[in-house]
Formats: structure tokens, C-alpha cells, sequence
């Protein structure tokens, strides 16, 4: 293998940019020549591909978002669009790819993979619910962005009586609000994953308030209710005031976090082992703390044991 | 004046512990003894009391919230209340006050100096719309939290085609919008203080697109409009995909800023000046860079020059 | 078991509080009493002991540093100390112990347990040194302070021709500064378990600039070198303007990371667990994504593959 | 005036972007063009110089450094490298100048301007030690990350008896030292203004000692003595246990503040005002919450009243 592209596909996460650098120069090292694909499968599309050398990558390190852009393609869902995908990696000699984004992205890969071109996927989303891999690029990083958000909100709640909403992401996956709901220190966290009652809640905040308890916090994931639901819900039960933080985007952005960095790193190095390996078709993976590769669209099921776990010590720690 | 209380009122807002700290030690240094009262007028009239030395404000000039809690007190806005509350003051000996707050909190303290306990006020809200003074104590800290956001919607806004509408604190005042929107870079800036319709916003989207601008950021004073409203006005005339970040109270919280640290340490000190020096009934101020104090219920009309020059700086820098 | 007790020893490290949090939690929730003993072992032997409950324990998650306050003991290395210790132990009735901290804090813990006073110790060290654990809390927090750092400086680096070497903690075990100076994207890294010399780091330094590269940063743990002496040493060399930043115990403070809370909450729950099984003369540990428990004072070889790897990844990205 | 250059020279300092921001969109927004010069006076000699337009500096307004990098050039103090650089003006069309940088900066601009070339500059450096401008662009930026390292070392403090001494940045002014100080509840204060010797340093942590205090920080001008010599001092002189922590460039760096970016956006607009209304060889600056303007190079004494006002009130609180 001479030539290699490189795409990022979905929704961004931070440390993209590690595991876009580690890709980069990871192929530098070995000798290998690497493209850059911008702006997803689309830009696969349309040709927006440019060498990269190791000063492309310099200083991205630190810097949120994916500096090769991304995007949802409906073309490439098209025969035809896939068609004209592959006229350009002939066009520019590219003989292999790395693809990071998240499920809807590896379906491509798995597409250009049976077509000749062999893919390496590597997990990255923020909602850590990729199966096949206990850790996705920029899980680490948003968590952080959203305890932040609980501890202001912790500072101005204990000077008054009130119950705060905080709605993290997560339509399908309560990893991020389980996570930050605990680490938070949260006295109510709903997820898609576990179903808890509007009226479990509101009742839990009314024995803490029996016990003298002047605020609560509650984490929610997008996934599992409405926020200002919630809110009015509590209002007209309780008749407690209440505040709503939808953080949005918010938890897409920032400084990718040391874990985010070096994980997406050794991803990117994987990635290039595994092609330089000959594998195909393949995604990488960290599962018990080692790094493996499964099959790109393998049917896995997510695993709930652990988020069971996590929610129960939460509930146990947060009475 | 041998005894002097202190309180923390209504909104808290990073910094009152600072100013809290000051207000103590430059007491102690006076050799006057000083009363925390806890939880506002409500606190005042329960008697809510403690003798504060120079550890009990060590180690919070670097932490969010107030250390006396806050309040409101529908007591307080009574007769009764208030006699209670002077029952309380003679009980303790408290010849003078400090109040941190805002303007309703101003108008208890002119209260209790009519009553011949002298008060002096702190400024002391996120909002920065107290007329008499340049600054309130947690303007600097809430503005960066909020730029902090935008920093981070900012990384993910340049992958996709997008537009985001981030909704900041501020009923009356656009002040935390305003810097925010200018130090962050928005597109579309939206005030109480100065009308903008919908369709000016939408239009300037528009124009940007044209152009080749890919994705936009308003920012939003509450007062000025529903998040929710715009972004939806936004999809349906221009088909564009929104996003709505809610930041709600982790406005209120973090470790106050250098800056608001600073303000608030020498309004805490100069409060127990002007109180040694006879005053009373004053609130202290800055303005022009120099430390002022005026009538507590000073009926000042807040000067718009500098909200009207910003937005304009800020329209010319967001072309 | 009835009534336990919980310490804090050793160098302080983010996280600790939320470890306390746990172990409190735990016990309350299984109607066991538990005592915070201040002043680590020194504390235990002064009896510096009083009685947790539920919110002795609230809004601690986040900070940094340890409520129970922590310090060095040479009474607690004396007979005569542990007879003390005993005593008051004794005294309270406190039949089981939970000790965070390190490798030193565990040797203690191990003489108590041989007492007939079951000991559970729990991995708290910023330097993620302690065998059995391929984690300890604090590291994480650690870490995401050093490469804050080193973003910074690089900020400011290209702008400037430049070599700048960054202190991290870490006498004996680099996974610190290895961890940041690849996080951090550093060009050299200098850990007391790889020997590298100075001469080699300024050939790479030269290298880097033949090929044109303006300015590098070179990232030590403090077990590895001097700061100040490979600065001299590469002004006399190269001829290269040098600036050194000594990060000092900053590394040891801050708010703790979500990964650091998380852990530490779920080491407290499993330590409470292990107590109430019957165990003793254990830590807690995670070894490949599994909570185990080893002895107390095994005699683990840390294993060194790890560090090789991440150090040999780092200088195929570090090109 | 139809085209304009603008460059930053001298130590970078972070908002030095927000203000070439404002400086071209403001051209742009006037109809002028707007050439960037690269690395300072040096790139002016070189010709290292490219029309900026809108979108060269879009999403530059969050980002620390300066994107058009920064030099000391010595050839520029020689005749022959001004002619050099004249030439290149000619050579471009370039009729006015912007300069963002320190004292130093401000005399290459005088030169220009001598010699028909007019040019204004803007206060840029974090050590705020510009006369004729109470504030200097950066500053605000440098002093948060102080007080974060302070915070942190306090976070560790507690937990120990130590003495922290810390060394901020600040050969010949305190300004950074003196805030940061103040706003961190630094103990005791050196800076270079004013004259404290080691043996008061080490009375006041005795006293402090007696008193109570199990722990101390010390903040340190780098200008006003050497951090491990006074370490040295108070282990020889009061065998306390001691800690170095020094900033180094880490203060250059960083997002920078709200604060900065506002005043840096309003400086630079403010730039392009004053050359389009003719002046030249002036410095925009900021007065009592004023924006005025004096002569380049004028000669103004720094006034040290607020520095000793703050002096005596940290002395004051931290007692």
C-alpha cells in the first residue's frame, strides 16, 4: 500500500484531530503518502482531496472539532455517488482508507471495502455508543464539558431552594448523562437505557426535601424526556422553582481532553498497523483496556452491565 | 461603630465571597467586629447570626456562590418583618450593615438606614445593570462562562452547515449578551436595549450564505426573544438546520474570575471606609475607573451610549 | 462490622473527595456508622475522629484536595504510635479502616490489619505509581493540568523561535509527563524509566531545525533531569533561546476530572464491599477495565510495557 | 488612505488576534485594503506580506498567539533594514501602518512614521507596563492564569504545612504579581516597585506560623528576586517545608478572556478611526474607561498610586 485517504464522516467529537495526526504521520513514518478527504464521503465526492505532510498536522493536537470538516452525504447512499467516490481514489491513487466517525459512517466503509478499497474505522462520537468498543474519541472530553456545567450550577443552587434540569446529549445512549450525572453528584439522572417515571423523580426531590434537601439536581439525556417537561412537571406538583440548562452543542466543542488525545492517537496508529497488515473492513477498538479490531459492521450488542452498574452506585450514592 | 453585620441578597453571583472576604478582614483590621448574617433579610429576621473571624473567610475568595447563602424575603417587604429584623440587629449589638446585592436588595438596606441602621450596598449581580456604577461584582465571570460556550460551539460550528442560537441570562439588560456576542464572534446580536426583528436576523443569515458563510451564531439576551421561536423561524424561511443552547444558571456559578475578585475586594474595603466615615444610606460604585458612592436609591438612568456602541462595533466586525 | 473509619494519607491528590464521598455513602446506605479521621495516621493517633453522616459528605465531588486533610506521620512508625492509634480506634469503636493514598499509606495500613483492624486501602496518587492498579486517582486530573500547560506554551511558541522545556511531577515514575508530552504533542520526553540523554535530545532539536522547525518543547519529569541544566545545556549547544515552566504542585490541585470522580466513587463503593465480605489486608485496584483486589504491600513489578509503547508511539508522531 | 498594514511585534500576548481582527474588518468595513505583515518588522524587511480579507480572520477571535507570529528584528534598527523595509511599503502600496506590540515596537513605529509612512499603535503586552494606557492587551488573559495556578497550589495547600512561593512573569513591573496576588489571597506579595525584604517575608509566615497558619503562598515578581532563593531562605531560617512553582510562558498563552477580547476589538477599531481621521504617531490607550490617544513615544511616568493602593489592601486582607 503507497497511498492512503483519510476522511472524518458524522457528527465531529473532540480529538478527532489526534487520531487524525496519528494517522498522518503514523503513514509519514512508514513511508506511506496520505490524503486528506474533506468534508466527509461528500468531499470524497466532489474531489475535495489534498496531500498532507507532517506539518498539515502540526498544532492540531489541542483543537477541537476535525480539521478535515465533516458532513452527512446523501450521495454517497447512491450507487451512483459510491460510483463516483471511486473514480476519484483512482484518480488520486489511493489505494486504502481510514474513516472515524460513528456507525452511519461505517457502513460506507464497509461499502468501499467490498468494492476494492480497504477501510479501517475508527470510533469517534461523544455519545460512547459504538458496540465493539468500550471507549469512543471524545466520550472523555464532552463528560467533562458537562460535569463543568453541573458545577456551576452546584455552586448557585446551594444558595437557594430550587430544582435545576440539565439535559446533556444522548438520543438513543444515556453513557454521557449516566457518567456526568455521577460524577456530578446528580440526585436524579434519567437515560433511555433505564426507565424512570417523571413521578419516581418527583418524589425522590420530595423525601429529600422532608429531610431538609433545599435543591436537586437532575441530569437528563435528550433521549429519555423533555427538560422543561420535567420542570413544569416538579413546578406544578411541588411548587418548587425551578431552572433549565439545555447545554446543546456546547458538548461537541472544546479542547479535546489528555485521555480523548491519547486514545485517538494510539487509535490512529492502530488503524495504520492493521492496513499496513493487509486487514480490511475492520474497526478498531479498545475493550478491557487492550486495543482490538472487530468487523466494521459486526452486529454486537451493547453491553448494559456496566451502565446498570453506574446507575445504581449513583442511586445509592446520591441519596 | 464597633459592630458591623454583613448579608448577601436576592441573584448571588461569583464574587460576593471576595467581597464578602474584605468586608470581614478589613473589619478585623479596624478591630470592629463583624456578624455574618445568613440568608439574606429572611436569615436577618430569623436571626441567622454568626461572629465571623479572619478563618472563617479563608479559602473563599477563589470559590463560586456566597458562603452567607442568599435569599428572598417576602418577609422582610412588611412592617412586621422589619421590625423583627431590628429586634434582631439591637439583640446582636449589629450597629451598621453591609448588604451585597442588587437593586431590590438596596431598597431593604435604605430601609434599615431610615430606621438608623447605616447601610452601605454593594453591587452585586451578573446582569451589570445596577445604574450608578460601570461594574457589578460577577459581570466578568458570567461573560466568560458564556464566551466559553460559544468557544465551544464554535469549534463544532465550522464541520457542518449549521446555525446556533445560544440564549444567555438578562430580563432587562443585554449586557452579558452583548460582550458575549462581540467577544465571541456572533453573527447576530439580540437585546432588550435595542430592537431587532426576527426577519433582519433571517436576512442576514441569508445574505452571509450567499456569500458562502456556512454557519452563523446569534446570541440572545432572554428578554429579547425565545430561543426555541428563532431557531424555528430560522428552519422554516431558510431550511437551515438550528441548534439551541440554553446556558440557564451555570451563569451564576464558577470561581470568579481576577477581575471580579479584584472589585469586589475593594468594594468590600472601601464599604467599611465609607461606614467608618459617618456614611450611610450609599452604595458603592465604580465609575470611570474611580471608586464612587451615591445615594443607595439613586434614581439613575442607565447611560445605553456604551450598549449602542458596542452593538454597532459589533455589527462592523461580524460582517 | 459496625462502625468504620476512613483516612487520608500521603500527598493529597484530585479525586480523594469523591473517593470519601463513596465510602461514606456506602456505609450509610448499608446502616454502618462511619468516622472521618483527619490528619491521616498522625490524626488517628491524636484522635482527631468525629462521626460522618450523609451531608458531611455533600457537595465535596468536585473539589480538589481531601476534606480529611492528609499529612506525613513518624509517630505512626514508632510501636508506640500504633499502640496509640489503636487506642483511640478502641475508643471510638471503629472496627475496619479505608485508607487512601499510596504505596507508604498502605504499609500502614497492612501493620493495622495484622492488629486485628481489617484494612482496605484505595490507589490515591497523582503519579499512577502504585502496582496492582493500572490506575490511581489523581493521574487524570494531573495529567489534563500539565497539558493546560503545554497548550498554552504552545500558544505562544509559534510565534516565536524557541525551545521550552515543562517540568512534571514524577520521581521515580514518568507516566505523567509520557502521558502529557504525547497528549501535548511535545517533540521530546525525558521519564526516569527510559534513559535518554541530553546530547540526544539536542541532536533531535537540531534535526527539527535543519528541517525547519522553529521551536520545540521538550516535556521532564523531574525524576528524569533538571530543567534548568538541559535549558543551559541546549543555550550552549544550539545557541537556541530557552524558557523553563516548573508546573510544581499546581499538577496536585484542581477541580477533579469526570474520569477521576467516577473512579474514585466506584473504588469507595468496592472498598465498603470488600469490608462487609469479610476481606482485609486489600486494595482495591483496576486492572484491565476490571475492579480487583490484590494485598495490601504485594510485591508487584509495575509493568513497563505500556510506557514503552506509548513512549515509542510518541516518537513516531513527535517526527 | 486606500491600503494599510498591519503587524504585531515583541513578546506575543493573547488577544493580540481579536484586535487584527478588528483591524480588518474595520478596513474592509471603510472600503480600505488590509495587507498583513508576517513576523513583525523582520517580515516587513523580508516582504513577508499578503492581503488579508473577511474570512482570513474568521474563528481567530477565541485563539491565543498571534496569527501573523511576532519577531525581534535587529536589522530593523539599522538604517539600512528601515530602507529595506520602506521599500517593501512602496513596493505593496501600503500607506498607513497598524503596530500591536510593546515600548519597543512603538519606536520602530515612530521611525515609520518620521519618514512618511503614518502608523498607530496598540498596547499589546501581558505585563500591563505601557504609561499613557491603564490597561495593555493580554493582560487580563495572563492574570486568570495565574490566579488558576494559584487555586490550584491552595486546593494542595490545606492539606499540608508548606510554603508555596510562586514566580509570575514581571522583569520590571508587578502589575501581573500584584493581582494575581490580591485576587488569589497570596500571603505575602514581591514585586519590583516595591521594596520587601526577604526578612519581612519570613516575619509574616512566622507570625502567621504562631498564629495558627499551617500554610502560606508567596507570590513573586520575577523582577523582585529569585524563587529558590527565598524557598532556600525560609527552609534554612524556619525549617518549614517549601515548593517552587514558576509560570513561565504558560502565561503568553490561552484563549483569551472576554475582557481582552472586547478592549483588543475596540483598540483595533478604534486604530483604524484615527488613521482614517489623519493621525499618526499616536498609541490608542485607555484612560478612566476612556479610549484616547497620545504621542508614540511619549514620555510618560507610570503612576504608582494604584499599584500601592492595592499593595496595602492585599497587606490589608491577607493578614
Amino acid at each position: 500500500m503507497k497511498r492512503i485517504g483519510i476522511l472524518t464522516s458524522g457528527g465531529d467529537a473532540p480529538g478527532m484531530n489526534a487520531a487524525i495526526r496519528a494517522v498522518v504521520r503514523s503513514c509519514i513514518y512508514h513511508d506511506i503518502e496520505v490524503y486528506g478527504i474533506y468534508y466527509g464521503y461528500q468531499g470524497l465526492i466532489d474531489g475535495e482531496i489534498k496531500q498532507l505532510d507532517i506539518g498539515s498536522v502540526g498544532d492540531i493536537i489541542q483543537k477541537g472539532g476535525t480539521m478535515l470538516f465533516s458532513s452527512r452525504s446523501e450521495d454517497f447512499k447512491t450507487e451512483e455517488g459510491q460510483q463516483k467516490a471511486i473514480e476519484q481514489l483512482n484518480h488520486y491513487g489511493i489505494e486504502g482508507l481510514v474513516i472515524i466517525g460513528g456507525d452511519g459512517s461505517f457502513k460506507g466503509a464497509k461499502k468501499l471495502t467490498e468494492k476494492g478499497y480497504p477501510c479501517i474505522g475508527i470510533p469517534g462520537t461523544i455519545d460512547n455508543d459504538i458496540a465493539g468498543t468500550d471507549y469512543t474519541i471524545g466520550f472523555d472530553t464532552a463528560l467533562n464539558t458537562v460535569i463543568d456545567a453541573v458545577d456551576k450550577i452546584r455552586d448557585t443552587a446551594t444558595s437557594h431552594e430550587r430544582i435545576y434540569v440539565i439535559e446533556a446529549m444522548g438520543r438513543d445512549a444515556g453513557d454521557l448523562a449516566l457518567w456526568a450525572g455521577l460524577a456530578g453528584g446528580a440526585e436524579s439522572i434519567l437515560i433511555p437505557e433505564i426507565k424512570t417515571s417523571y413521578d419516581e423523580v418527583i418524589q425522590k426531590i420530595k423525601r429529600g426535601h422532608e429531610r431538609g434537601k433545599r435543591h436537586s439536581i437532575i441530569m437528563l439525556a435528550e433521549g429519555a424526556g423533555n427538560a422543561y417537561d420535567i420542570a413544569d412537571r416538579i413546578k406544578d406538583q411541588l411548587n418548587f422553582s425551578t431552572r433549565v440548562t439545555i447545554l446543546g452543542h456546547t458538548q461537541r466543542g472544546g479542547s479535546p481532553s489528555a485521555y480523548d488525545r491519547v486514545i485517538a492517537s494510539r487509535f490512529g496508529a492502530f488503524a495504520i498497523e492493521l492496513l499496513l497488515n493487509g486487514k480490511q473492513g475492520r474497526m478498531v477498538g479498545l475493550e478491557n483496556n487492550q486495543f482490538v479490531d472487530h468487523d466494521l459492521t459486526g452486529n454486537f450488542d451493547k453491553n448494559n452491565q456496566e451502565i446498570e452498574e453506574l446507575y445504581n452506585l449513583s442511586s445509592q450514592l446520591s441519596i
